[in-house]
């Protein structure tokens, strides 16, 4: 009763809370920038911009909407899988993703779009990307918690969760000037550090008591494969939404694109010896597939050409696979962490394989491959970095994977530690797993005909 | 057996004889615009257009594949919540939008894009996006009958709403010249009343005689999240649609994008105390999520702030799910009105909200804020009403919303009248929300292993 | 247990041969092109393109995705309609695809794009495009075979039926020069005969030993309907993908957008009185919608006019969904040949449809309807082709459709007797439509609240 009664108060109060606190925020902080402003007409004038297509709406719009649908139907379906705990996979989602975006835009708006004149955060498309981004990291570290905690401790994980984000993403993109487009580092191996760490604070030596619950059925893993295709097929437009215009875009999601494709050919491959008599396994298919995309996300912008492309998707595919099989239950055995979707298999190592994969491709980038003018533009060597080679460039790369894993791992201990306070209303272990604790589930038969 | 001989007939023969009309219809008056036609080319050199990309197609096709994935996937999955109604749902909702799309290029193309030296109607992409409009005003009458009309019904349902929207929004949008880029008045308002009307008109005090059909179940509830994401996601698409290039489009989906993200917050906030428990809703998430998006429909184009986005997400979350809590059965029991999907709370509310937003952001428009130029082409201040100033635009915004009030409560109320006859196969109270009255259903056990 | 060491070994080495060869074959032959190389500044210059945007990536981009969701998730879901084959069908739909994408980048680059300088394959989008175009192709074989082959099976028809496909695109495109925007004969009428012929060499005898399995459930009709909408909203963008940049691909669009809501409405017309008591088919609700968009692939970008294309999709509606109620079941009798999806009323009949359309319009094409550079630019009647009438080419486009006809039947035949070979650890009879085969099924009961 005292648990159900800090639930309620809790969502009442943090969702009202927050939501206003937002409102007085925006208020303050956040103006439309020149290209969403009705003064954008002048501000043509004033540029001599010819066309209204060269607003930035129309470079990025598709690619935002992609990103948008992997957030919310791609993330939330692919938690969809446990058979009891559906609502709570993609509703959660829902929630989080929502409040989590725009927390995102204020902070990552005062690390990066502060305007020095007025104090002002002017947004326009690319903000929702990022903010979009931000929060995936959120999500992915509710990956790791699916199922164990209450609806109140994710929205203050994704609090935290993106606070540390744009700390992180500040440190790692403005001062090492690392590239990281697709979010290898700043996002996957960030958030899957910091979920991983989170469910260590919070293990629960009794979670067997809901073994029952924890599989899937067959039905809920089709609906987790709707989740795992939109994450697929939009991948190439996640690693590349905010790439350069031209060929920086038509790059990245070149690269994106063979990495998945090989990737399946590997995750199907492994899954299949993994079984008795050869059979495939659904988990396998729902998560390793997209180790590809994961692993591609630094390098997507780079020359690292279309074969470098498959040679990534392969490997990461095999990894994380492998991860399935070996490395959760080990986890969970040896390390005490639960880790209910396997995020260390599709986030954490692809994504240190790409930040691994940025820093050697940046290290061994060549004007004879890029060209002057390309190379100048793919690293951005300009202004304070006018002079820096690609060879310290490599070792600023390889520097905020380090940064990214730190922010993970410390980051994921405090907000684990704050979520171990008995005040969140989180199920007991016998109620893991099951929706029934924190939505109206209609007890009847489903199918009567 | 008499039922369901003019079920049969009726199908066939209004499919064949409107499919038929449409051909004939569209032969005599459609054709391709400017932009779509070979002679492109030839226009372009007159008009001294550099690019292709000057073509609408490039502006305005990636938000119209998103609004049709809205129309058809959106509300299609929506409507399979039921449990035993989930063919009827979709599939209907796919039957009349493909019919409704053809008929309101007709009527919209009369009233707006008649050519005035061959009186031919020239289609481009627009007209795709307006015709898509148009029936999503259907779709939301629909939700109101789901499950208690047979789809002959529907397509007369639909045939004279495509009609009346045509009228209506020439009314609004070319007479009163008031701005609904996102159709909070011209489409959700007008559309909620028709079907609420229409409901009226049948009701049927006996339908608690398929109650045992009326809720969900769990894995339909996952169905209707689709549903729910593809709608919620795709919104600032469609408040962004037709709006202007440029800014237009930019702004109206930054706005669309805050406010939907504001009314989860205060969806899940007072569904969580709404229940035993503090429990969460499924229909609450499916539905008032999205209150945010229909409630900024008429200011999306404007320059209503960040924060106001948030403000009028965050206002129309409370009132559309107190609505599922208080108005849905205060409705049912005493105003005799059976809403099976809600639309009242997530139309109607938000939709006049919208239209009452839009008003006071148009009459408290300014130039210190828009820009001279801006606050001309932000109203179109141009030809006939360019002198009209923004407290009299504020007007004609409320006038606009009265309009379309007004067209669908008598335009339902005769609609209704006309489905009351009984020669339209409509299900036996006892068969509502029943597939198999118009479906092959294999009565089968789904699980056995 | 013999069979399981098959698909287990066949499964792990075929993936791994075949991916290792793409990235030797890919290290060896594919380049990013012009504008996805970072050289694309310089390009640009040197070309004196303005503005990013020119780059096809921002024509194409948003297409291609539509496209790709098609592939992966319209093909993919579409297939989940059988009761316990939901896994098979979407998980290798993805599989297949996943390679088949790969080899097509290969195979049609040596055909299409080899740069004679370097002997290098350079890609960008459009390429992206024409491979999921390719793999189209097998997944509809597929569709005749689903459930009745083994994942090896299918990845060797894949194999087979990519290089195939290339070859006859070649003739078809560049030494007939057809147009074939849509693919109508090259994509659906080759990809049908192809599939149908294979699934003849198989014929299974006994194959009503599984027969209780071969049927859909309500559940599964509801998942493969997230197919069917997917595929037929993004079908315009399937038509248009690789149009002319401009009037061609908004003139394929609202042509598609029209035969695809014209073919709906005959569709259920026919269905409702197939039945007893008007009853509507899933099946056809599924499937034979679609037919609008197949049988418009070739005339997409001509001047059909708007009410040629309502008339070329109620055609095709009525003959697929004739086919479901009459041939499938004549041609199980009667030829032998078991047609799971019923691909021959959803791409052949329809596809065959286009390829005489396509052919009838390009021969009754004239300049006082496209215009003197229109019709230049429709049909590319430039360089060898320069002096072609419209007449010849209609000529071209008949004997167009033999040569995809021709392809589909032969290649069938041969590939068909490949995979006959009892070396492929195809399921038993008794096996077949069961996921029990060659995935991990949890055996539980699904429901139990």
């Amino acid at each position: 009763m005292n648990t159900y009664f800090l639930i309620t108060d809790g969502m009442v109060f943090i969702c009202f809370v927050w939501q206003i606190a937002m409102i007085i925020l925006f208020g303050v902080f956040i103006r439309y920038d020149e290209e969403s402003d009705t003064h954008w007409i002048e501000h043509r004038r004033k540029k001599n911009i010819s066309t209204n297509l060269e607003n930035d709406f129309y470079y990025r719009y598709p690619s935002f909407q992609d990103v948008h649908v992997m957030i919310f139907v791609g993330f939330g379906f692919l938690m969809t899988f446990l058979k009891r705990y559906s609502f709570g996979g993609v509703g959660f989602n829902f929630l989080i993703a929502a409040f989590g975006i725009q927390w995102a835009l204020l902070m990552q708006g005062w690390f990066h779009h502060l305007d020095e004149h007025d104090w002002k955060i002017k947004i326009g498309v690319e903000n929702l990307i990022n903010a979009d981004f931000c929060v995936a990291s959120c999500l992915i570290a509710y990956g790791a918690c699916l199922g164990k905690v209450s609806p109140v401790q994710l929205m203050v994980l994704t609090l935290f969760g993106v606070t540390l984000f744009a700390v992180e993403e500040y440190i790692i993109l403005e001062l090492l000037h690392a590239k990281d487009a697709g979010g290898s580092m700043v996002i996957h191996t960030f958030g899957a550090y910091y979920g991983l760490t989170i469910s260590w604070v919070l293990y629960r030596p009794l979670l067997s008591q809901s073994k029952h619950l924890q599989g899937s059925v067959y039905h809920s893993d089709v609906f987790a494969m709707i989740g795992t295709l939109f994450l697929w097929m939009y991948w190439p437009s996640f690693n590349s939404a905010i790439a350069d215009h031209g060929d920086g875009q038509h790059r990245a999601v070149i690269n994106t694109y063979l990495a998945l494709a090989s990737s399946v050919l590997t995750t199907f491959a492994i899954s299949s010896i993994s079984q008795n008599n050869g059979k495939l396994d659904m988990v396998h298919i729902q998560n390793a597939t997209l180790a590809g995309g994961v692993a591609m996300g630094t390098a997507s912008e780079f020359m690292i050409t279309p074969y470098g492309s498959l040679i990534v998707g392969f490997c990461s595919g095999i990894v994380s696979t492998f991860g399935y099989l070996f490395l959760t239950p080990f986890m969970e055995k040896t390390l005490k962490i639960q880790d209910t979707c396997g995020i260390h298999n599709l986030h954490a190592m692809p994504g240190v394989i790409g930040g691994i994969v940025g820093a050697i491709t940046a290290a061994s980038a060549s004007e004879s491959v890029y060209g002057q003018e390309g190379l100048i533009n793919t690293f951005d060597f300009k202004d304070a970095v006018a002079n820096r080679t690609v060879n310290i460039q490599g070792g600023y790369q390889a520097a905020a994977l380090f940064v990214a894993i730190a922010f993970g791992l410390v980051g994921g201990a405090l907000v684990g530690g704050i979520l171990k306070l008995p005040i969140w209303g989180d199920p007991a272990d016998v109620n893991c797993f099951d929706d029934d604790v924190y939505w109206e589930v209609i007890v009847f038969f489903f199918f009567f005909f």
